[in-house]
């Protein structure tokens, strides 16, 4: 594991999407690993820690999902943009190559039987709560946040540092048709009591 | 309604909000208005476009929005953070004059009896569907997006334009603690086809 990558405490995890970030999803089963793009991931609550994510029913890493029960929802970085376009364009279904494709490089964490992608900023380990209907209906899964990690030259002490960091370090912000926004200047009222 | 406001197609609609911004969520019944801060505003389909939000059980905003079925979603920009960070941090059950205090201006839009927040960059009016399960359990409410408008200056052809807008115009991504980021630089993979 990087050495800049230190666990960030479950109840304040949610700091790590808070700001609405492209996140890249990956899980295991069986011994296929795959990772997947998605903008549709939200903090669901505090305490303990939850989050969605929603999976779209030809995504085969929402299989992946729904068989092993648990999966790792990460930041990618603005060094990442192609990889995450790519991920987020290419099926492990059509394409079984996927992964080396967008060259994507998977690390462990010791303790969690999961694939984390090199090179992110934040990686949230989840254990799905099941919830049919949504799945179903919504194509909505529910996630608990049972660990978490960030890089700490750009997330330490609770809060993102990207206004010190290098800005290739920064989260993105998708819309469609190829186009991001990077994560953009700090903004502090200083006036409000920091917790 | 000011001259820069233009319908955005509800099939574009989730456009608005897919780079993650921090929302206002505002509410109409019984003669009483109210508008909340939210993170935890998410897309969740396209055709027909839908969206969640996560609202607490002491939000005044959540309780109109149970009794009236429908509320807003709008997006505040950078010359509204304090306007926002207030929304997020005072209660209409304690201050009656919560949205006066915080400088809020709502404007009417014809055919629709909600209120909507005057100088953010998007709207999007929604219909609730209902969910008691997720609204209990999980303070997870969905909405139909029946229909969207956005400040021209910054929205339009269907893209954000930050890039080429005032700079007070852009979008709010929030942390804890006072702290939020701004929208930040666009980058375009151009050899993306554009859609």
């Amino acid at each position: 594991m990087d050495n800049n990558i230190a666990p960030v405490a479950p109840e304040k995890a949610w700091r790590l999407i808070n700001h609405g970030p492209t996140a890249l999803v990956s899980a295991r089963y069986d011994g296929v690993d795959n990772v997947m793009a998605a903008s549709w991931v939200c903090g669901l609550d505090f305490k303990p820690a939850k989050l969605t994510v929603v999976l779209d029913k030809i995504a085969r890493t929402r299989q992946l999902i729904e068989q092993s029960g648990s999966f790792v929802i990460q930041i990618p970085t603005v060094a990442q943009v192609r990889l995450t376009h790519q991920l987020g364009n290419t099926s492990l279904f059509s394409a079984p190559d996927k992964l080396a494709r967008a060259g994507v490089e998977l690390f462990s964490i010791d303790g969690y039987d999961l694939p984390f992608v090199a090179g992110c900023s934040a990686w949230l380990a989840c254990r799905l709560i099941p919830e049919p209907h949504n799945q179903q209906t919504h194509d909505l899964f529910i996630g608990e946040i049972t660990a978490a990690w960030a890089d700490t030259r750009v997330f330490r002490d609770g809060h993102w540092h990207f206004e010190t960091a290098d800005p290739a370090l920064r989260s993105l912000h998708y819309i469609a048709g190829g186009q991001f926004y990077a994560t953009g200047d700090s903004i502090f009222l200083d006036d409000v009591a920091a917790d």
